[in-house]
């Protein structure tokens, strides 16, 4: 899984190894379901015009050849598999005629608490879904799971059912990843408040980074989703509309999080700034009440350091105290004189 | 009643505790008047299409079975009962053809002086009323003694207009939020031109964070109110526009305060920040007065301080009236000057 | 008239005082002319259907009753008599069929200074204009003028264009204000040149957040004239329409200042804090000086002040000489240090 | 030529002085040509329904009488002559049926560098234009010398080309303004990096006023020239419109240069806040350096120089030499610390 | 090539330099291709309606007479000849009917790491494109390449899909440019993490300054390329459609790229500010150090450096013992509120 470097502006075209990558057909309708793995793409074309839902899901895209073939079995533009291929794509939502194509990003946090973005495409047809997934490893199970067990109404509806619920299961992940992220400008806030450390500004400028990273990622998927809810094709069924629409608030709730996530941070890297100045105003402080106080009092000693031989004072038996006496007065004074500005 | 905690991105599934929630249900019509509590859902269904107009208050989501009930007794949609029960919604209004289902928040200021938001579910049918709050507590008693009292066109009117004057005291309670609001932006900024005290930072910051949330809260009601004003439904009776209309108004208004505050706060934050450069320049000038006068007269005891055995001016009888009068001169100097400068 | 205190966020529902509003009826039509005091509101009803044009003013809102019986001679909606009532509306026109309902904000300086802001409502009927007036005081005296001696093009034309007019007055008003503005701003500009003050903090803080107000009377009062301009009521005739145009300007004029005004006021904001900076570097740059000469020559001077019974130089004649020269270099390499990098 | 006074906010209705106004006239068709000078605005009369195309040019509006006389020979609306007169109209484009009323910004820069705005209006008739400008001093003599050789297309085309033509000679001067403004911009940026001077900050704030002047004059433009360009007026030729294409292309590219002139003085003022900071660091550098040096040396004198009759090493031969020592290796230390934190 | 110089407003009319452009001119069908270099634009004649499509590329404007030639055997609008000739136009898509004129920029890296930026005007005729390069150095070998050898779908289809396929080579280019910007960048961030340089801050500001003008080149070509998507000319084939939408998804990804190459360098740039206050925070901190600790040990050696007769303790065998043990705790005490203050 990529992991979200900083100013990457490009992945490069070639993914990251030669790994053959898995595929699994699930096909199911109301009554049957099967499951296996599939070897060669072409395995895949008795299904392409079957009356029961076939799902497609390739993860990885180390060998692009394998996708090649899919693509060709299927019978894909060749922009569509440009497309694939490529795994810097915006989110978008292509309407071929005979399938959909969309491109979304799944976002996920890794062990190091890093937030990784890794491509999925979406192909959605008359009665297939394919779904290409740019690293191993797999958020879908859930999915899964019902299409096995034939729970909620995942096995009585269609392929564009199908594609709703593995945009939902993205959007779900991008909630997770948005409340690392409020935890992560939780910690922030708390660290600021305590002892100045290097790793605090580190943080903060790092996370507005991912913000930035993140906003790219889920931002745009508003628009693929709605471009679905409207969408003229008659691959979307008036009966999936609603979960489309439900769909949308979620993302747009999701979008509004990454939003909220970066009016939080920019509260708090004001917060740190304004720490900062009043940080070095106490410092000054210091240095003023110290100067202000002894420089006076080391220039009267400096006076009767002096070695002139004809010195007043220096002779009387009251000299000491009277030059001491003045420097209680004048300490007496600045002490007034910074309590009364509240600087003590 | 949830408190806005910082960067809460998402609120539990489930809700604050098991309790069961209070339901109350009032059926009016302009001659008759109707109260009792209700302790099971199915108790509702006789009213479901009667003549009169009926309102279900529920107060309190913890027992998300009751809702779940209450909604297969009034027949609303699978994604309209996940909805009421997931309290994290944005504001929305969703026409599902029977009803209409508005999701608003409603704002609060606690004991502590610290901004509440709850969510409310409004369902819009035909002749009834759902309003389903998050917790209990609850803003609407002044309708009830409306509709008990028969005061002002409520009884004379639909089911449209009764959800129009809910959502109006709803509105009403974020302009008393947010005069709440500008009265701590006030106090915040007394307290900016009086001494220095960590909890005015504490307090900005604080308060800017509310405004997000706020925001958040707020600003989709327009489009929310706009919906249903605008609304071909014929769940939304002509004779009711001109008071959606004026709702309208209302919530701009209050979305427009949030605003403003907002604005205000910003120019308190840059207020107090130009303070601190101030105060900083301030403490400087202190130490640079201090060390100018006193850095070389301390240099003039030092000389004279000096055990060379071959001293000028050691030996005269004037020697100290000549370095004493050195150091009144310089003091002067700089005196004059840091006058000139207005630095004293 | 109502002060524009900072934060104010909701004016109080009940006016400044009980005082009897004082209410004035022009009616004139081209050859005729009639003005009179109006003691109860009754009396206006005969001009209701009249075919001369009749202008009610009413000054001051202080008794609610007063202006709750002139809507019901009028025939006004209730939500038109509230929002009457309420001056703390946002400046909107709504058609009411037999009538458009209009709310503008009347700016003023008063006599400290400082901006007022007070509400006008505006009813323009078919062959009547009322004008209602927040607070006493009137600036529309020259139009009334213009009606006595018949001056332009006043008497011979009809309701809507009288109300022009009205709203005319008030956006010359706020050219009056914004000029008042921008001479406030060149103060501002002219006292940040000179010594540091506190007035100027305050007075750059206190111009922004009266600005902050302005844009909100100002600004919406653009969208209100547009709609009467492209308005379809009969209300508005043909002839009416450039005038209505040519004040679009006006106000679009107006807005463009005020938006200007902030423009200008950031950037004496920026110059001001630019100043601090500025001025805490030649600060500091004096505390660098007097430290980097200082200091070494104090210590030269403290080793031949110390005792050590065998020191070097001490007994040498030349002794003394040595030590001044060698302070006289070290000031020389300092001051040619600081010159070079231009700081004297 | 009114110079561009800060926070000028509204120009007197009355112009620079009651000089009488210099009035010419240009009669062309393809085969003839007529120039002379207008001393009565009568005179104008004959060329109003003439076939051939008539510009009359009005230099200066000191003598408002001329320009209303002008006015009612042409048989302009009293609005128009109101816009005429007042000088601190926004660009617009207004189509009055018989006549296109426009009203542009002319942008000069003058012997001083300063930048000055000034009012052009224009009539586009069916065979004429009048071009009034605000002061003495003309830009449009090489439109003349054209028609007076009869160079290029404008003898063969109608008014609605000429003032095409007259517009385009404005966006050009605009491109001399903002190329101005770019010199001048880039001398700031020179200046930064040299010593401090007052001017600079002067020079900056300066020309972030003129560049907030300068894009209310510019910017408006925009909308003026695609009103002519999307007119339907049959006052604008078919033939005309590629030459508006092409004269809105450069306005926007006008309005653009204005917009990155702003990023790019925006960028420039940040980087002297930046410098600005940095010179803080570096004089709080020095004074760091020498108080840790000077502040231990200085101490340690001052403790050899204690005058008890019992102290250490004061006897010892060494004495001296063991606390010169000290002090070297407190100097190396305190080196050797700065030279590792890089400040030496 | 010429270089993005800063604050340039305006290139100059003329090109770099006299020399003669280098017109080359490929023909080619499906069967057939030609490709030869032209001396006289009126070669090009016979090709302008023949059935195969001719590509002519001049690269290089310096002598705009041979451009004028071929506009004139093209039969070019005179506005698109002055564009063609004036290197300073923004990215636009013009319809003259018979073609299309296209200005697009092209970015590039030049051996010194400077982006450069070149105009390159397309025309897209029915059988024909004409590709005008500001300055000689080319990027469309590849694309000659393809059609040499016969490579794709290129030698099948018609002018647009050549347009379009060069349009690609451009935003390809931008990408490189992108990437490059955020190597910069990061390499910033790096530098910024190290040891103060004031090669940093230009770093920051020029990379800042190269980003405005990149905004100006990159942004405006979304509109293009839309504007030849939804074209309605006759040029713009249907088979041609799908390769322009995925050329408007590049270049929309090439314009999004820059804005987070801004943002992030925004976030550098703070990072950079945060950083030097941090700094200047540390360098006082040590001062004050120093300063507290030092100055009251040294007024302490003072008191006991005055020569009064009669002093406390100077005869006393443990006087200087006492007097340094007060030092001592002065210091210890010091330290440990440091300490607790976390400063050291």
């Amino acid at each position: 899984m990529a992991k979200t470097r900083l100013y990457r502006n490009r992945a490069p075209a070639s993914a990251p190894g030669p790994a053959q990558p898995k595929i699994t057909l699930i096909d199911y309708n109301p009554s049957a379901f099967t499951e296996r793995e599939v070897a060669d793409p072409a395995e895949c074309l008795p299904y392409r015009q079957a009356d029961s839902v076939t799902w497609v899901n390739v993860d990885g895209i180390g060998n692009p050849q394998v996708i090649r073939e899919l693509a060709q079995v299927m019978g894909f533009h060749a922009l569509t598999v440009e497309d694939m291929l490529n795994t810097d794509q915006r989110p978008k939502a292509e309407d071929y005629g005979e399938y959909i194509y969309v491109v979304a990003k799944m976002l996920d946090v890794d062990a190091g608490g890093s937030i990784t973005i890794e491509q999925l495409s979406l192909v959605i047809g008359h009665n297939y879904v394919i779904s290409i997934q740019e690293a191993p490893g797999d958020p879908f199970e859930p999915v899964r799971e019902r299409i096995r067990h034939g729970l909620g109404r995942i096995r009585a509806t269609g392929a564009d059912y199908l594609a709703t619920r593995l945009l939902g299961v993205i959007v779900e992940r991008s909630f997770a990843v948005t409340d690392r992220l409020g935890e992560r400008i939780e910690q922030l806030d708390d660290l600021i408040a305590g002892r100045e450390r290097p790793e605090v500004l580190r943080g903060l400028y790092q996370t507005k980074r991912e913000i930035i990273y993140l906003r790219k990622a889920v931002t745009p998927l508003r628009e693929v989703v709605a471009a679905l809810w409207h969408s003229e094709s008659a691959l979307i069924r008036e009966a999936t509309v609603p979960y489309l629409r439900d769909l949308y608030d979620h993302v747009v709730q999701a979008a509004e999080r990454v939003d909220t996530s970066r009016d939080l941070l920019a509260s708090v890297q004001d917060l740190y700034l304004t720490r900062i100045s009043n940080r070095t105003n106490t410092v000054m402080k210091i240095v003023a009440v110290f100067s202000s106080i002894f420089m006076p009092l080391t220039f009267i000693t400096g006076i009767f350091g002096m070695n002139f031989e004809f010195m007043p004072l220096i002779h009387k038996p009251w000299g000491f105290a009277l030059s001491a006496g003045t420097m209680l007065v004048i300490v007496g004074a600045m002490l007034w004189y910074f309590r009364r500005r509240r600087w003590l």
